[in-house]
């Protein structure tokens, strides 16, 4: 086995960073939840640690200028005119994922309609409380760094099935936010990569793939491999790159044309001491407005020696300030931690971000995601061997798509696939 | 100059084909409207003739499995409930074309509206009536070989207004498919390229291109080519998929990640004589019904030696058939044309198909288009420069995008920038 890798480090979308304290901050990929038991394997089997996240207090919103503490965690500080109707809302769409087929989210019952209906034309057509409009757009940035309109109901539904359900998405304890890795998740990556020794290449992009009768040849930057079968890891917008012998097959194609990835820049801002847990307040600030940073998390060192707030612009948000410079950036950041947290939040000691968009080997990220009309057409391909390659990376998982676990359970997956062709 | 050519031929998305009797058939691009001056200017030019495309008599539809023959031309066979609420729709679609930015479609007044709603939204919103709902989707496969959901309600009235209006679109006498070329309009290309000579290498595919300070350095399969300037003239689908150094900016790299090309397989179906002209068809068969050929026209030859009917599968109807052998798409357009035209379509001549999204280096016909929320954010970057690269293709066209007439005033643009750029 070879490991053929672009960047001149493993890991991909998990990236460690610092802050000047020395301070461990994850840049990329960083939560693990209690499901997520082949990343817990892995953590375990390689020596690391996780901890909680911190969740104690609770979380605030801002809507229309306006900063509301919850008093029930559940509501986000949700209006009691807002919070029935986003639950009512919440609750239809569970009954929706559920009829979901994650091993082919296209055959689903009403494929058809919930394909053809974007997220954003749901949400119009199932209320007019604007509170509740607004939750949801912040809903769809927290987690697909994406707008509304930009992903169909179908999508939707099949990514909160795919992990588990919408609270498990949103919550930390319970959630999908539940823990961290001491020292950072791309360790995991790391250390796997040492044990594999000098079969992991980096620096060598892949930039052709050809198949024969026989093999398959891989050309990187300054290499060639030939090899039985390839695992192409990379998700589909950037493996429709990737050039093809013979061409990939016009559905796969059409597939790597209309997966977009999400636009995120995520940002680490970094204060003497976790100051808002003493005014109770968990760090989670939900941005239901336009404009500044969408969301807020605690993310503070597990010793407790500094305080950091995760701060994440997200869909047209991220769109909006990637033109401006890192300092522009931190003072828009800056402000909208004042808003959030209070005037403490003026003087960070830190503050260090990631701009996913601008990564030439990443493109985006959390993910890819589906348009309207794209799962029905084109969801096949996504995982569907093209003769002697294989797709994995977590766009193609079943279960956690999107997530570290579903990019290691879409290795596993692919692995099989792989063992299977060379035994036959 | 030097024109790198992927495809061991000129004329991309133009095709010349020809039946076993030698009568020249378009596979690719082939009408010409009156207002295509660029392109009716080089057709005279380079010493080409034009001839009207057969518009006698009136055009069909099948809706819920019932042929209706239209009386009126502009109303193209729909009942008289269907025909006025088309009307109505129509009307409000070109109300809303009206306020569209051609220059910078993202500055429309309503613009973050327009571009959230997908036009199959828009349609829905806006009747009930089953038969408006289906020509509507006939409409947009016609006109974008895609589905209503697949593009933005944006979208759809930049295109309408660009290419003047929908009747304009839709229409054969005065409209956009109003003159053909004798022999086929890839001539064009290949008195184009003749005339430039050995500047026109053909079977080198771009795969990279590298800005320095002085210059650019574009490489191609087997061939480096320095210059001044660079103008790309491929999709954003495929300019994406080229390797560029420095790495593109983000906004640029998004769109070429959501602007997915259309869905097509373009036949042609040859009788001994145009039969559906004797009983007063002028060939159009619009297919309201899901199955077999989206839309045919008459597209015999200049000198009438034979009939000849022109078929699409588009949008899902393409993605349909895709796997499908060519014998097999063969007796399903038969079949669709012994719906529309009689028993006598049973006994073609001959058959010859193009499926253009199989084609490696276009990757889908008729062009790229923009989903729900892609124009607003991303609008901006499909046409401006980045340093020395200029982009040029009827998807970068204000006027006429999508035709022919689109891609030579883009061209036309992307060399007074090269020109200006040169000079300074």
């Amino acid at each position: 086995m070879i490991v053929l890798e672009a960047r001149d480090r493993v890991a991909g979308r998990n990236l460690g960073g610092h802050l000047k304290n020395g301070v461990a901050v994850e840049m990329g990929g960083q939560w693990i939840a209690e499901g997520h038991t082949e990343v817990l394997g892995l953590v375990g089997e390689l020596g690391l640690e996780t901890f909680a996240s911190y969740d104690d207090g609770v979380p605030i919103t801002l809507f229309r200028g306006q900063v509301t503490r919850a008093t029930d965690l559940s509501q986000l500080g949700l209006t009691p005119t807002a919070a029935p109707e986003v639950d009512r809302m919440a609750g239809l769409l569970a009954e929706l994922a559920e009829t979901v087929s994650l091993s082919a989210p296209w055959l689903t019952e009403e494929a058809a309609t919930l394909d053809a209906t974007t997220f954003a034309e749901w949400v119009r057509s199932n209320t007019t409380e604007p509170e509740a409009v607004a939750y949801w757009q912040a809903l769809v940035r927290g987690v697909f760094a994406a707008e509304p309109a930009e992903l169909s109901l179908l999508h939707f539904l099949f990514y909160v099935k795919s992990n588990t359900s919408l609270e498990v998405l949103i919550s930390t304890t319970g959630g999908a936010q539940e823990q961290r890795v001491v020292g950072g998740t791309h360790q995991i990556s790391e250390r796997l990569a040492e044990g594999l020794g000098d079969v992991v290449r980096l620096g060598r992009r892949v930039t052709r793939i050809v198949q024969t009768d026989t093999g398959v040849h891989v050309h990187a930057d300054g290499a060639e491999v030939t090899a039985r079968r390839v695992i192409v890891t990379v998700p589909p917008a950037l493996a429709g790159r990737i050039d093809y012998e013979p061409a990939l097959p016009a559905q796969r194609d059409a597939l790597t044309q209309q997966m977009p990835m999400g636009s995120v820049i995520k940002t680490q801002i970094a204060y003497p001491k976790p100051f808002w847990r003493e005014a109770g307040l968990n760090g989670l600030a939900s941005n239901f407005d336009d404009g500044g940073l969408s969301v807020t998390l605690d993310n503070s060192p597990h010793d407790g020696s500094c305080g950091v707030i995760v701060g994440f612009f997200e869909g047209a948000e991220a769109r909006a300030v990637a033109d401006l410079t890192p300092e522009q950036r931190k003072d828009l950041a800056i402000e909208s931690l004042v808003t959030f947290f209070g005037p403490e939040a003026a003087d960070p000691i830190d503050y260090v971000e990631q701009d996913w968009m601008a990564e030439e080997f990443t493109r985006g990220c959390y993910g890819g995601r589906l348009g309207a009309g794209a799962w029905t057409s084109f969801g096949p391909a996504l995982a569907a061997p093209v003769g002697r390659i294989h797709w994995a990376g977590a766009e193609s998982a079943e279960v956690w798509n999107g997530y570290m676990e579903g990019a290691v359970r879409s290795g596993q997956r692919a692995a099989a696939e792989v063992l299977g062709g060379l035994s036959s």
